[in-house]
């Protein structure tokens, strides 16, 4: 299994097959056996296989093609209303509508979704998460119609692959590794880290076709801008406190 | 493997056997081909084998018995600061001191953490998760001094399994999928979904011995309480602010 998860990509273009709901359910359930918070599971799956849907959910992802293009959609929400309803129906005083409780219901979904993603690859299906997801975090809330105490974490598109794409570079495994302690990176190191990914032909590619000096400068100045990371901050702590987490 | 999942518990006692370098390398370099937020890998791996440090790590985790019993502890922090580095260095304007780039960077290293859990049980290993890593923050980045735009996001205890624990309930799989849209949970839906859970003897003896009135009090008054939690939800943001995300 080691061998085949080193072997793994992202998939974004699949067959026009379906996923059985069987097959669907039995992955799912199996996630749901993922570590979680005190075993109070704190999220939420919303399955999305109506196109309708997929055409309303597509602009909160930026019209990325995999949301139109895979047979399924799977929405993970970070869920503390099922537990608080349960507190409140057995005489419990429940405190989880803040930042510290909505820490830990993201991670309870991160969790599932990704052992989702590892058992679902396994079966042969491939995957693809949508990041976006907590860009326009109010657009997803509205189409799937998540109440206060239930916020999306992640997406996740998911079918039977029609293409084998190239996979994608991973940085040297030292690079990611600390020995007891954090180590912090010298100048020296930083250009040995990121040589090989530098050197890429797509990526000398892509800072030509945007007529970038380097490399970092595509994130900065086009992919993962400061000006968009700074509104995109302020708008996800404004929806969070809208869904009653950070109150 | 999906049965292999569904069996699967977590393991908070280990045999005094050691993980070789060879093994735990090779599960947490596999882990590291998981989806990442446009390939940048916002994360960063801390390695504690060394007793000293256990030692320095148990009271951030209120000296819950694994760290001190795993013969590795694995600390995984969200880290914008060796891309930003790497940005600094190439005449490239960097923005990442914000909530929306820690929400990417902590969800990046969920998703190394959760896969590096599969690959090791999938290898006999057992593992615990450490919720623990965010409430006590600043303990844990003094520890491992952990510079600016690292944040500890979770702790995994590693080892071979010394138990054979019984299997932790979950809810009815229906409880936790949603067809389409979030279908809000009814009174009769909460009694029904949370019927086993309280119906099982640990939790009846979990009640009693706390001297309350129903399970979910043990979570309220006790576990999970609200005081705590919005006392942890400010030092968290404090924490999280004084590390150079939410500037």
């Amino acid at each position: 299994m080691i061998n085949s998860i080193k072997e793994r990509r992202t998939i974004r273009k699949y067959l026009q097959k379906d996923i059985s709901v069987d097959l669907l359910n039995d992955l799912l359930s199996a996630s749901f056996r993922a570590s979680t918070t005190g075993g109070m599971q704190l999220y939420s799956v919303v399955v999305t296989r109506n196109n309708d849907m997929k055409e309303v959910l597509s602009p909160a992802h930026f019209n990325q093609p995999m949301i139109k293009g895979a047979p399924v959609v799977l929405t993970f929400c970070a869920d503390f209303r099922r537990f608080t309803k349960w507190c409140e129906q057995r005489k419990a005083n429940p405190g989880y509508n803040n930042f510290m409780s909505f820490m830990n219901a993201a991670m309870d979904a991160l969790l599932v979704a990704q052992t989702f993603c590892t058992l679902a690859e396994d079966e042969g299906l491939g995957i693809c998460y949508l990041g976006t997801t907590t860009y326009n975090p109010q657009m997803i809330i509205d189409a799937l119609k998540l109440p206060e105490l239930v916020f999306p974490i992640t997406t996740i598109t998911v079918g039977y692959p029609n293409e084998i794409p190239t996979q994608q570079d991973r940085l040297p495994f030292e690079a990611l590794i600390h020995d007891e302690e954090y180590h912090d990176y010298t100048p020296n190191a930083i250009d040995s880290i990121y040589k090989y990914k530098e050197s890429l032909e797509g990526n000398l590619k892509f800072v030509e076709d945007n007529q970038k000096e380097t490399l970092a400068q595509v994130f900065t100045d086009i992919r993962y801008k400061k000006s968009d990371n700074e509104y995109m901050s302020e708008n996800l702590m404004k929806v969070l406190k809208k869904q009653g987490f950070c109150g």
